[in-house]
């Protein structure tokens, strides 16, 4: 707004060697945008709040609904009856996408739409430097990973017409089992198999599910990477290898895996070795960001890509604005500081978990497969069992310790 | 925050009666909260924007996440890296719903899920006073009208093991037409018949597609009520009545009809005489929210309870944020006076638009069965068609007219 | 910030037209910002809060503590400490002025100097269009009427060697009277004469004073434009000509005179006929502001700058960032507009108030040199008095109705 | 608001043991707000923005302007007319203060009044733990430090009729020396006195003056603590000996001294030993606030008291919400951190300055009764003097180093 010639015009206020620093600080930050449109890729240094809500402010200036003089005679016309409500979402009211594809650009929102095109930009950049680097496409999409894992589904649905059954290495999440009811296929669960004190894979079972249902029956295998001990997360490799030679499409729900750099290089070699079309994960997990958004991702641009067409309809613009906010106040510096945070803690967690486990001549459980979670036995609680468990579980609750199972 | 206790002590600071005459106005604002909880229908006048953003601030107090002295440790944490994002949410970050029901409450947020179900308790009453006193539940889900029908097509296909035909009387809108699509079924096309100037539903083919593809076959059939003419509402009562003969599931689009007490009407009427099992509509297009959010309502409490359930995982809980805000903001007094400029603004645009097209030797088609959309003859851009057509739009764009097809 | 290159960039992500689209609507509000910095004077119509929010955003990056890599070393770096503060002030920390003038531009703070230099424009057009076209110059100074008063009196008294009295015609509000006091000269009170209902100035008491005090003792005679019924404002005209003749500093205490057009024509009147130095009045009562800053004007261009140089270092720029936004978002309709209302509220309330002490045997004061305050008779009231008196003051408060005396 | 009733009538919507964790979240927040308004002094730790903004809301709201139903019908209503503007000020709108005194409650404004109150209260206890435990009693006022001292001045004129002279051991600051003036005093400059390589108070020189002028005619001694080397403080104590003994009030200039414990010791001793009435200190310098605010405090609370009546009428609130804000988000430790920061760096600041010094071949001042600045010879930029300096400056500017002289 401040552009060259409103500058020149201030010096007629106040003297011209201040507005040429102040012009020059200014070009700074227009640098900085101007670098992100250019990259499309995550600053190395997080921006200041100020930079971002400029940028955001100039975006939606951008959107017709904001545009001086304009008349909107349709029902599609970003009008927002609350000024409050207008000022929580910058003044964006269009949502992304269009009818047929939620990647679409909207020609009343070009500011929406270019915010959505820079997220999905530095969503993918962050994937790939998250150790994924082979991942070809990825886009937020407004909808928990649960609905995101039904919509990825759901288009499998059309390249495998007559499939019904989902390979489901079991996982004890219930959003997860729901989303292939919802979808409306019959997920064919494969037991886990315990390895020491580790519940992992069993290939061989899972590639007895495949032969028996026959693989044109099968829509696809839905395996898990991040997940609560002692289960570890599943052996994608070999499942992957087992999918390539089958020919089933192969899902991974990788809720919140971005943040361990095991699981997302377990998804990288599985997509190397074998078969691997998309995986999903949450971006309140894996980004601090409010409950409400996914990433769906993929080394198959044109799978991707079809899942973003099969979306029916524009969709919230809210969980693109807090993950573009989110990573361009982050950085990648910000965002590695918080990973190896992530990584440093859980070894301190293990650690002194470890002492008080001997302490109270318990045991912490060798689940060396699993990088986020931890497991310890509470075998002197044994035969109490139930009861005594609910009271530890609410004694941690009433100390605000949240999280533990 | 300022209690009863805390009160008391402000008297040592300021005078005795000048902190009675604060408490009183004080209690004013809690009382509206009380009246609020109490009978969870929308204030007869809106509140200004302090006592909502009070009310939201406390609400989100109420969620752990912001409990002083929180620890947690799991992966739901509704941790929020950037302020920006926290502050525009009023640091909310727990969502809405559970792993098994978008509707339940969640143990960590109670402060959101208080927000939540008064929200749906409000939008359940702004219905049955637009025009339809007979709905028995609604809720909103954070998902634009496309994506929520395929959410109530998902939940049909458990009730209707083995149908894969959705009757559709045809509506030129991509994302309905797509949203059978992504729900996996097979969409019977029942083309519309023209009475003089209008395109209405043909009954009798429509009866005819059910008597040809047998009741057991089809999902539902899907009428829809708001759309652009020359095409007007579809004959919800008709289509109702066979529906209840055939026994066949009933689902509506009503995308912008809340606005128009016939829409309205039209669906109370078709739910007494006929069957008529839940209706969908935009919560931006009726609500004037960001694009983002629907409501999805119906007759039959169960079935709209179970399409919550279908929701697999949390979800957003900005767009109920946003209709809580919006209708509290408004009040009934506020959204009635909306929908009366709506009609009053309509009939001025029918008056003008008929003299325009007199004018140059058009007409205004005679629509009367159509509420919200108005049509108009274009005969003398005759033969060059296309071409012109295409340029009238592209010059009302540039003038900023924006909504006209 | 998404200036031409980086709208060129934008094509890259989004079609074209839409990005033209979009530029042209950003030139609009570059405009309205090129013809404030062109003209200096308040727009015809209200700017919109985001165009107001832009603006203050990129002046604020124009200030030094906002700059990218600066290195404060000093102790007026305008640090800020809380990021609640820091965004209350749009992130502009260094004030307003500096040690030497009030009104001079810093180095450090091009932005906030720019903002200051705009606002006094803005409401030097505003006190000319309200009635006073003559005033030569004017600026706001963040403090209240009274201190206002007390920094011109401390100004002339540099003027004024070894004058003492300041010849004031009585008006009984005690921070006009202390200002005199705090200034550290004598008052001299001039006592009303009552006219019919109406107490006005005595100018041959006036007259009588200045020539016993003799000319050159006296610092100024300090007159009273708004004041309560059944006072009415001074006589200025004849004060100025006095002045004039006596050669003697007239300043006028002008506090919620502005928004009366028969205080702002005495005021332009006086400065005409006879001598009229300087005008004081009080941003909140005028302008509608939060409490803290008034606004000095006058027809002698050298005596305002004299006053601004008289303020020792810089001070908050709050007061003018208020006036700033405040006249933006009006704009000249909307300053007009609320000039119309209050004479026509002030109209209808002389009527009602005229029935209502009909009614009740009481008589509306007949004070027609009074434009901006009522008095109604309360003589059933007498022989109770002050007990009474005072019940009816209470009764009054607890209706919530304050302002009344 | 979420009241006891209000929070009994949530256990209709939730869970009733969700509603009493919540209840006692809520409560620990309102535990900090009964802490605070029962000892009025800084909380030990800082509290989260969100309950600073919750108390500021809540207080707000004990404002008349925003009682439901208020009907203002008088010139002092807080009305505001930009909603944007209100935002910023948190809706209060009465500034602090009456016409008879600025620390006087306002009947219209309990909640502004209760914040000033509890500000000064905060303010006066940082001053006793800075350093200067005996201080009486301290106010804000919306002035900066130069004017702050003008009221001080003004208001010892009562105190010292007749008397014109302010002595004054130089120090080269504009604003120090203008205020004398503005307060229309004549200063009386004492020369200081070089002691190797500091600039210090010549003692004798300033009893000399006493003597010659005599005391009657002297308003006061104006000493100041905070300056840039290679002057040094004013040796406070020998200053307040004398005036003890000749009966002279003293003021002190203290404008970034609250920062360093020396700067406060020499206050507090100076107090003990001597006389030393009033010391005054800016807001921004050792608060990190925006510039518009300082601090009178004094060591004889009716003094204090009678400056604070000397000002006249209502005063801005924006500096005292700042300080509130500011002090409430440090709390003690925050704010005992900065401090400890502060001596550390300028401790690294000295060593790294004697190793360039040396580098080339100049040395760092050995000022080391001046704590807070650092001085350097530039003997080799001798001879080309003036131009070279200049150019020093001017590359640190351009460098974004500011603060150097």
């Amino acid at each position: 707004m401040m552009n060259k010639s409103n500058l020149e015009l201030s010096k007629r206020l106040i003297p011209e060697n201040y507005v040429q620093q102040a012009a020059q600080a200014l070009s700074v930050r227009e640098n900085k945008i101007r670098i992100l449109l250019e990259q499309r890729r995550l600053p190395d240094e997080g921006w200041d709040e100020t930079t971002i809500e400029v940028l955001l402010q100039q975006l939606s200036l951008m959107d017709s609904n904001n545009f001086p003089g304009n008349c909107g005679a349709g029902e599609r016309e970003a009008r927002i009856s609350s000024e409050l409500v207008a000022r929580r979402h910058f003044r964006m009211g269009h949502g992304i996408g269009r009818s047929g594809d939620i990647n679409e650009v909207q020609p009343k929102a070009a500011g929406s739409s270019l915010m959505s095109k820079l997220t999905n930009s530095l969503v993918l950049q962050v994937l790939r430097e998250a150790g994924a680097p082979s991942t070809a496409s990825a886009f937020v999409v407004p909808m928990a990973t649960g609905m995101s894992l039904v919509l990825c589904l759901l288009t499998l649905r059309h390249r495998r017409k007559g499939a019904k059954y989902v390979i489901w290495p079991r996982i004890d999440q219930k959003s997860c089992f729901k989303c292939m009811l919802t979808a409306g296929f019959e997920p064919v669960i494969v037991q886990n198999k315990l390895y020491e004190d580790e519940l992992r894979t069993d290939i061989e079972a899972l590639e007895k599910s495949i032969e028996e249902l026959k693989a044109e029956n099968i829509v696809c295998v839905l395996t898990t990477t991040s997940c609560f001990a002692p289960r570890t997360p599943d052996r994608l490799e070999e499942v992957a290898k087992l999918c390539k030679q089958y020919n089933i499409p192969h899902l991974v729900n990788n809720a919140y895996g971005v943040q361990s750099s095991k699981c997302m290089h377990l998804i990288q070699e599985a997509s190397k070795i074998g078969r691997l079309d998309a995986y999903v994960q949450s971006s309140d997990k894996n980004f601090m960001v409010p409950v409400g958004g996914s990433i769906i991702a993929g080394f198959d641009k044109n799978l991707i890509e079809e899942i973003g067409k099969t979306y029916p309809g524009r969709a919230s613009a809210a969980p693109s604005v807090d993950m573009f906010i989110t990573l361009l106040d982050l950085g990648k510096q910000g965002f590695q500081k918080l990973l190896q945070q992530r990584k440093h803690r859980f070894n301190h967690l293990k650690q002194e978990l470890t002492k008080i486990a001997e302490k109270h001549g318990e045991r912490l459980l060798d689940t060396r497969h699993n990088p986020i979670s931890l497991g310890i036995t509470l075998s002197s609680f044994h035969g109490l069992e139930g009861k005594s468990l609910t009271q530890i579980g609410s004694m941690l609750f009433t100390r605000c310790i949240s999280g533990a199972r």
